[in-house]
C-alpha cells in the first residue's frame, strides 16, 4: 500500500499546522490550524469575515491546495487538541472535504464555537467525538487511535494512523507529563506497544516547539507546585491580587481557583475567553469548578464583577484575567490602563502564571502591560509556568519508545528543527534518507 | 550612642563579604568571606600558604585594614553561614581580633575545618556555638540575636544587633523560603517583630544577588519537586544515571539520596567536597542521610566506589559527585574525559540540579564539561535548582517586614545594586540619604 | 561662594534631562527635556495641549519644583542640542522663569518650533544665541562657556559655567569625533585646558548613556564609510531603494544625499520630520544639500513625491524616509503596510542607517515593520551606524582632560550608571565623597 | 555525464571542510580542513603525531571514507585558501590520493609549510601554483577556475568546476568586498558570466558562517577606517599600545603596522604564528611591510624585543602579538599574567582588532584575559573588525548572480543554515529538490 505525507502547514514556522496522510486510497487530516501572528500584523481584520484564499495568501491559513495532488478520499479531519494553530482554519477549510471531524470531546466543544462564530462559510461536517484509548476504523485496512498525552491543554491525543505498513504516529503537541494536574499521564505503555507490535511505526512527525531546548520539560505539577509557593507567599496580604494565564489551560485555572480558595479569596475568572474555554469544560464535565464560581465575558458583566468585588473589598478576591501577553485589548491591559472598575493600588500582586511567547511583538507588548501596571504599583510575580512541549530529553525518549522507520520534525521553522536534526542524527537518522526536513506544500513518499 | 557600618568586602562584589557594626565602644563582624574567582584567575595558588596581605592585594579576601578607623573593640565574629564567600577569609583575618567566633553548629563546624586546613597562621579564637532563635550579650547595651532563615545551604541566620537605638538588621544570604526541604521556614514572623518593637530598625544590610531579578525566589521545595518529577521520569531507564549539585547544599544533596532509593539505586556521594559537607552535616546530626550511605573523598576509595558500581552494574547506583560548573578536576568532568572507572555509555544520564553561575569563565568550563560528557553518549538535564537568593519581590516584603530607617545594599557590584535601588526608591528611600550605595573600605556614620 | 546642583530630571532615565547649577545667587539650568516614551505609553495623548503639571506625574517632563529649594536667581535655561529629551519641556517649564535661553543656532531654531507649537502655555523667553567657544557673563562673578563637542545633532555644547571655585562642566551628549562629518571636531584642547587652568574643574557631569560598553564610540566618518560601501554595494540594482534614519542626524542625511547621487539616484526626503530637521538645518546655512533636494513632510506632497517616483522610476530615487524604529504611524511603516503610492517589489533595498533602540516596545514595533516590508519583498540592511555617545574608554578620556573634583554621572539609570561607577572608582573616586550617584529632585552641596 | 557530490566535512560544523566534486570518472577535492575545536576538547594532545583514524574519530578531520563510494580519480586536491580548517588536514589525508595539491601562492606556501610540520605521514603530492582567473584542465571534459574572491586572508578563491553539464562553484570562504585593502575585489562580474554563459551553473556551494545575520557584511575597508579612528585617538598617549588581530590577517596586520607608524610608533610583530603568516606574505611578495619591521616568533627573540622595547621606551612601540581570543598560551595572555618583560601599567591601551568566536570556550578564556589585563591597569579596546563571510544579502546577490539549478548550504550546522534556507526558499529553492541540506558524508547525484 502506497504511503504519503503531505506536510501542509507548520512545517515553516509555528501555527496553521495541517498534515494529510494518505494510505492507499484513503486519507487522514491532522489539524487545520491558523497562525494568528499573521493576521494580528495587520490592522483591524475581522478574519470571520475573510474569504480562505486571503487568508491563505497571508500566510495565516494552511494552503491546502497541495490536497489535489494526493489521490484519495478524505475519511476524516482529526484535530489533536483545541489551541487555534491546530482548529483556527477548520472554519475556513474543512467544508472542503466530505468528510467527518473526529476529536475528543473538549476538542470537538471548541471546533463547535469556532464554526458557529464562522461568518462566512457554513461548515456542516459531522462531528464525531472519540476518546483516548478509543479507535476507529479508515477504511478497510486502516485504522485510527488516539492515544492520550499531556498538554497545556485538556483532552490532548496523538493520533496514530495504523496501516498495513505500520504506523503513522502524529505527534503534535504533547509534553511527556507523568502527574498532570488534571486528567491521565501521558500513555508511554501504549507508544512503546505501538513501537513494537506489528510493522511498528513507518513514521512519527514530532512538536519541535522546543527541540533547541536541553533536558526535559517539567510536569504541570511542578507549575503547579510553584503557583502554591507563590500564592501561599501572598497569604497575608490584605489588598489586591490578580492572576493571569492562557484562558484554554484548564489545569492552570483550576490551580488559581483551588489556590484562590486556600488563601481566602473568592477566584472569579474575567475576560472573553476565560468565559468561552473554562466555561466550556466544566459544561462537558472534563474539570470540576466550584459551584460559585463566577466566569464573565461580555463587557457589562465583568465589570459588574469588578465594580462587587470594589465594593466588598479587593482583598477577599481573586480575579484571573486574561493578558498574559499584555495583548492590548485583553482585560489585565485594560486593567494597567485604569480603564476598568478595579482599581489598583501600591503593593497590589499581579500573577503572570505563563511565559511571554519569544517573540518581539510579544515581548514589546508584555512590557508595555507590565510598565502600565507598575505605574499603577503593582508588583509582578512572572514565569510561573512550564511549557506544554517536549524538549530534547523528551524527544530522545519518544524516539527510543517508537523507534520509527521515518520521522518529520514538525511545528517550527528551519532553525527550530535544528536541535530536532541533531538529535535525530545521533540516533541514527539520515537527512533526506529517513530524516524528513520538509517545507509547506510538500508531499513525501514513505512507501 | 554612635553606631557606625563598616563595608569592608563584598560591596563591589560577589564574594569575600566581611562588614563590622560599631556600636558605641563594642563591634561585631560579619562574615569574613574569600572570593574565589579572584583566585582561580591566576595559576596554581595556594591559599593556604598564602599570606593575608598577598591575598587582599588580589582582591581575595576583604582589606580589614579599615578597622582602624572604628574605634572600638570587636566583641565577636559572625559568619552568618557556611559558604567560602562568608567564611573563606576567617582563617587569614580572625587571629588579629581578639574575639570568639560565634555561628550556629553547621557553620562553625565548616569554620573550625576552614582553620585546620590553614598552613599560615594560627587561628585559635574561641569559638562559640549559637542557635537560631538564641541571643547573646554584645557590652553593655547591645545583644545579638540569630533569626533563622532559609538558603541554599542549611543553618543559615540572620544576625541582629540589637542597639539602644535600634536594630541593626545583617540580612545577607537568604531566600524566603516557607517550606524549606530541611529545617525551619524563615523566621517572617521574627522579623516583623523586630520591625516593630522598641526604636525599630535602625539600618538593613540586603542580599542584593538577584536584585535585578523579578518575581520571587521558589521555595526549596519547588526544586524538590522538579527533580522528583526528572528522577522519576528516568526511573525506567537500565543503565548509569549520574547527578551532581553543590556539595553543600544539603537538602538538595538529601533529596537526591532519597529520589535514588525511590526509584531502586543506591545513591553514593563522590569527591571531596561531597564527602566534607555531608559527612560534617551528618555528624552533627543536622541532616539524616540513610545508614548505609557511601561518602569518599579520597581518590583511592572514590575509584574503589567506581569500581564496585561497574561491577555490581551501574543501573543500581546514583553517583553524586562534584563537577556541576564543570570545573576542570571535579569527579564529573574527570568522568568526561573517561579519566574514571565509571564508563558513560550512549544515552546515560547525566543531572545538573545547578544551574552555571553567569559568569563567562564557568560558562566556558562547564560547556566543556559537557561537551566531553555529550561525546560519551550523555543525556544531560540541566538547571533543576532554584537560588537560594532573594529576588525582589522578596526584598519588597523584606522592606515591609521590618521598616528600616536605613538601607544598605550589599553582594554585588554596582550593576547588581541596580535593581534594589530602584524598588528602595519606589519605597521611599533616597539614594545619599537613607539608602547607601557604597564601596569596599568604607564607614558610613548612622548615629 | 556656595556652588550647588540640582539633578532634576534624567537621573534615573535617559530622557527628560535637567538640571541647575548654583553659584552664589545666580543659577543656570541645562537642559529642559522630554520622556517620550512616557508619553506614549498611554494611548492618544496630545501633549501640546497638556499642563505642565499632569506632565511631571505622568514621567514626562522635569519635576522642577526642587529649584524652589535653589535660593537663587535663573540666569539662563541653556540647552546643549535639539534633542527632545533636552529641549521638549522648554515649551512647558520655561515660562516659569524671567531668564533667556540660551543655545547654539540650530539648537535655538529647533526650541523656537518647539514654542511655537506649544498650545497651552505661551513661552515669551528671551532667545540668545551663542556659538561653540563663544562666552556670557552669568552674574557679577561667573561666566559660562561653550565648547564644541560631537553628537548625533549637529551644533551640540557643552556648556561650562566657570565659578570662583572652578568649572562646572556639563557633559551632556557627547561622542568624542574627531573627524565628524559635519562641523568641527570635539574641542578637547579646551576640555584639557580648562582642567588644569585657574581652580581646575569643581564638577563634571557626564553623559552615562553607554557607560556600560566596552572601548570608543566610532566617529561619524566610520558610519559614513559603512553607509557608503552598503550603497555602493547596490548601485547596479535597478528597482527601489529606501533609506531612514535620525530625522535630526542631519550629518548623516548628509551622507544619504551624497552617496544616492554618486549612485546615481536623486534623493528626496520624505517625512514631517525629515522635512523639519533637514529644512531648518538648511535654512541657517548649518548644513549644505543639493539645491534640487526634495524634502516633503505634508501627507499631500509626501503622495505627490511618491507618485512621481513611480512615474519616473523607482531606480532613479532614493527617498529617505522616517521610520527607523518602527514607529507605526511613519513613513517605512505605512510603506511597509502599502499604504503610499510607492509599490515595494521583490529585491527592493530598505537601509536602516539607524540602531534599533534597545526597549522592548520600539523592538517590538521595529521587528513589525521589518515583518511588513519582507512580506512585500523588501531586503534589509541594518544597524548602519554609529551611537553619538561616548562609550568606556571616551569617559576614561574625559576624565583625564578634565581631572574634575567632583563626578556626577547622568542620563542614564542606576544600572546605566554602574560601568561609570566602575570607571571612575577604578580612577580613585569614591562613592558619596566624589562621586555622586544621585537622583532626580536632589540637590547636592560642592562648596 | 554524472555529476555527484560528496559533502565530507564540514557540513554539521565550522571546521574541517572537506567535499568531492566527481565528473564522470573525474574527481576533484575542495579543502581538507581541521576542526581545532574537537581537538583542544581534550588535554595535551599533539596532532602532529597522531594517526589521520584517531583524529577522524574525534571529529577533528574529515572521514574519507566516503571517497571509495565515488567511481573516478582524484585529480586535484583544492584548498581555497590557508586558514587551518580548510587546510589543516591536507597533512594527514593528501597521501591517500595520487593527485596534486593546486593552490594560489600564499595558500600553498601554507600548505607546504604544514607538511613540514607533520611528524606521521609523508605527504609528497605535487604542489601546483595556480591564480585567480587561472584555469586548468581537468580530465578530457572538466576545467577547474579559479574566481578572486575576498575573505580574512588573501589569495582566497572560489574553484569553479565548468563540466558539460554546468558549473560546479564551491563558494567558500569569503566576503564581498568591492574595497580590500590588499589584492583586488571580488571578482563579481566573473560570477555573474558563470550563471549566464553555457549550461550556466549545476551547483553553489555555499559559505554558510553568517547566514543567520541581516544585511551585508562591510568592507575590510570599514574595519580599516575603524581601526585608524581608534589609533589616531589614542595618537598623544604616551604609554603601552598593544594590539592583537588574527595572524592570518595580513590586510589587518599592514594596517596596525601602517597606523603604528602613522602615530609614531614602531610596529613589532610577537608570536609564533604571527611570525609565521607574515614573514610567509612577505617572503613571497603578497604583502609589502617597512624593511624594519621586526617580527619575532621564538620565546628568545620574543623576550629580546620586549627588553628592547621596556629599554627604549614603550610610548615608541606597537607590539602586535597573539592571543585575540585569549587563548591561554598566546603572547597576550602571558602579558597580562606578567609572563613577559614588557610591564603593562595604568591606561596602557589593549587593542583586541577581532570579535571573540561565539562559542562559550572563547568566551571564558578571552574574559579570562581581559580580567588579567584590566588587573594592570590595561584599558581595552575591542570589535575593531569585520567578518570575512556573507551574511545574508552577500548570498542573496550571489544567488541572483549565479542562478545557480542546485544550492548546497555548507560551513555550518544545521541551526546556521536555516537563515540560508530561509533565503533559498524565499528565492523558489524547494528543499530536496533542488535545496540541499545535508550532512557530512553524503553523496548527492545532480545528473
Amino acid at each position: 500500500m502506497e504511503i504519503e505525507i503531505a506536510t501542509i502547514g507548520g512545517y515553516e514556522e509555528v501555527g496553521r499546522q495541517m498534515t494529510a496522510v494518505r494510505a492507499g486510497d484513503d486519507i487522514v487530516v491532522f489539524d487545520m490550524g491558523l497562525n494568528l501572528s499573521q493576521v494580528l500584523v495587520h490592522d483591524n481584520l475581522q478574519t470571520e469575515e475573510m474569504h480562505s484564499l486571503d487568508l491563505i495568501d497571508m500566510g495565516a491559513i494552511p494552503d491546502d491546495r497541495v490536497m489535489s495532488d494526493l489521490e484519495g478520499d478524505v475519511k476524516a479531519i482529526v484535530p489533536t487538541h483545541g489551541h487555534l494553530d491546530h482548529i483556527g482554519a477548520i472554519s475556513k477549510l474543512a467544508h472542503r472535504y466530505d468528510a467527518p471531524i473526529v476529536a475528543t470531546p473538549f476538542t470537538l466543544e471548541l471546533v463547535e464555537e469556532e464554526v458557529h462564530d464562522e461568518g462566512k462559510f457554513v461548515v456542516d461536517n459531522d462531528l464525531v467525538e472519540m476518546e483516548a484509548g478509543e479507535t476507529m476504523s479508515i477504511g478497510e485496512r486502516c485504522e485510527l487511535e488516539f492515544v492520550n498525552v499531556t498538554h497545556s491543554i485538556i483532552d490532548a491525543i496523538n493520533p496514530v494512523l495504523h496501516t498495513p505498513e505500520g504506523a503513522v504516529v502524529y505527534g503534535l503537541d504533547k509534553r511527556m507529563d507523568h502527574s498532570p494536574v488534571i486528567g491521565d499521564p501521558i500513555d508511554m505503555k501504549r507508544f512503546r506497544e505501538i513501537g513494537r507490535e506489528g510493522e511498528g511505526v513507518l513514521c512519527y512527525i514530532e512538536d519541535c516547539t522546543n527541540a533547541n531546548k536541553k533536558g526535559r520539560t517539567p510536569s504541570e505539577s511542578v507549575a503547579r507546585k510553584h503557583l502554591r509557593d507563590v500564592m501561599y507567599s501572598v497569604e497575608d496580604y490584605d489588598g489586591g491580587i490578580v492572576a493571569t494565564t492562557f484562558s484554554s489551560h484548564i489545569a492552570r485555572v483550576t490551580s488559581l481557583v483551588e489556590f484562590a480558595k486556600d488563601i481566602g479569596r473568592e477566584p472569579i475568572l474575567l475576560g472573553r475567553s476565560m468565559e468561552k474555554y473554562s466555561g466550556t469544560a466544566e459544561r462537558i464535565g472534563a474539570a470540576t469548578f466550584p459551584d460559585d464560581l463566577g466566569m464573565y465575558g461580555h463587557r457589562k458583566s465583568v465589570d459588574r464583577a469588578f465594580n462587587r468585588i470594589m465594593e466588598e473589598g479587593k482583598e477577599n478576591f481573586l480575579p484571573v484575567v486574561t493578558g498574559h501577553q499584555g495583548e492590548p485589548r485583553a482585560m489585565l491591559t485594560r486593567m494597567g490602563r485604569g480603564e476598568t472598575p478595579y482599581d489598583l493600588e501600591d503593593g497590589d500582586k499581579v500573577l503572570f502564571s505563563a511565559r511571554v511567547i519569544p517573540e518581539p511583538t510579544n515581548e514589546g507588548q508584555r512590557y508595555q502591560s507590565e510598565r502600565l501596571l507598575r505605574m499603577q504599583g503593582a508588583r509582578i510575580y512572572d514565569d510561573i509556568h512550564v511549557s506544554g512541549h517536549l524538549r530534547q530529553e523528551g524527544h530522545y525518549e519518544m524516539l527510543d519508545a517508537l523507534q520509527p522507520q521515518h520521522v518529520i520534525p514538525a511545528h517550527q521553522d528551519m532553525g527550530g528543527f535544528s536541535g530536532y536534526v541533531d538529535l535525530a542524527s545521533g540516533q541514527g537518522y539520515e537527512l533526506g534518507r529517513d530524516l524528513h526536513v520538509t517545507a509547506n506544500g510538500n508531499v513525501i513518499q514513505l512507501v
